[in-house]
């Protein structure tokens, strides 16, 4: 049945735009904003707009920012040798609860998805390849995921960044800390194996 | 860890006051949100803005509506003696889905929960009144959730309809068309059994 309301109805069919949202969970979110009063719905549609219209990315590493020059890049602390290559912005906030890595970053906008049409050309990878092209850089650290596009992606960067005088490593992979063996899949109790590599005591963070 | 941009950081608070949105599912939503061309997130935006501020309620069932007087309301095939009281919109669709309702509605906006601040004043109660009060209704169908807050609802709006001359009565509860009686909880198959009726032979959804 179509609603009665052409209002809700265009309301409804944007929220469920949004992924993982169904057009049930969008009618009950519509309903929950009309329950509220209209400046806070002002300002919940503001936020949004403003994001989109307003974004600034970080002109080293393309991370979401509110600077030309990210927190992160202007931070005269890092160590400006190294450059990790994550997919967004969620993985930079990972990396850094982490507390273990004190080199820069690059935020590639996404992965290599043949599936979803998106190519290297609508990831920021021309950026990163004038970054080391500027030399200065000796390591890069690609910190994407075990995904069947996350490889797909360092493979493709591997590539590109091959005989340009610097070190392309990728993050370990592995059991989880705090894991048992047998709730790892066969797969990535396969790489732990073949990646195995002398014994060093290790903090443990369980 | 605060995100490395404000316009970000409201975006996503934004996001997060949405009904089962916690802050990570936010986050994939603003990102989503940025990797679309502009146009369309004022579209998003406008539209959210738009429900709130220009939305009409219809003036005889409280639904939500474009019209003063929603399209039921003002269809002369309904039978105007019958009125179904319902929580929201949702219910309105579902009933209108099932074709067995030739009545009006009354839309009360929400159910009596004194947990989340909700009572009589808060819901279109005054308006029902107002409504049975004017005559002409023969029955009014209470078709509220079998939840405490919606069976709270449904004593009150018979205790505030009894002896204005018209039937109240409450849809009925019982096990699903289609069930199992060992899949049915104890609840509802002691209501089924004390709420029993002559047998008579029944048109089969399954």
């Amino acid at each position: 049945m179509a609603l009665s309301s052409a209002l809700l109805e265009a309301a409804v069919d944007q929220l469920a735009t949004l992924p993982g949202i169904g057009r049930r969970t969008a009618m009950r979110m519509a309903l929950d904003l009309l329950r509220r009063e209209v400046p806070e719905v002002v300002r919940f549609s503001e936020a949004v707009r403003r994001l989109r219209e307003e974004v600034v990315y970080c002109s080293e590493c393309c991370n979401i920012s509110d600077q030309p020059l990210c927190a992160i890049c202007a931070d005269p602390r890092r160590d400006r040798t190294l450059i990790c290559v994550v997919e967004d912005i969620r993985d930079v906030i990972a990396i850094e609860n982490t507390h273990q890595y004190k080199g820069l970053y690059h935020v590639l906008g996404g992965v290599i998805s043949p599936m979803d049409g998106v190519g290297p050309d609508d990831l920021h990878v021309k950026e990163l390849l004038e970054r080391t092209a500027r030399g200065g850089i000796q390591e890069v650290v690609l910190a994407l995921g075990a995904t069947l596009e996350g490889d797909t992606t360092s493979f493709f960067l591997h590539r590109k960044l091959a005989g340009a005088g610097l070190q392309v490593s990728m993050i370990a992979r592995g059991i989880s800390v705090g894991g048992d063996l047998d709730q790892v899949d066969e797969m990535t109790l396969g790489r732990s194996i073949a990646d195995r590599k002398p014994y060093q005591q290790h903090a443990h963070a369980g």
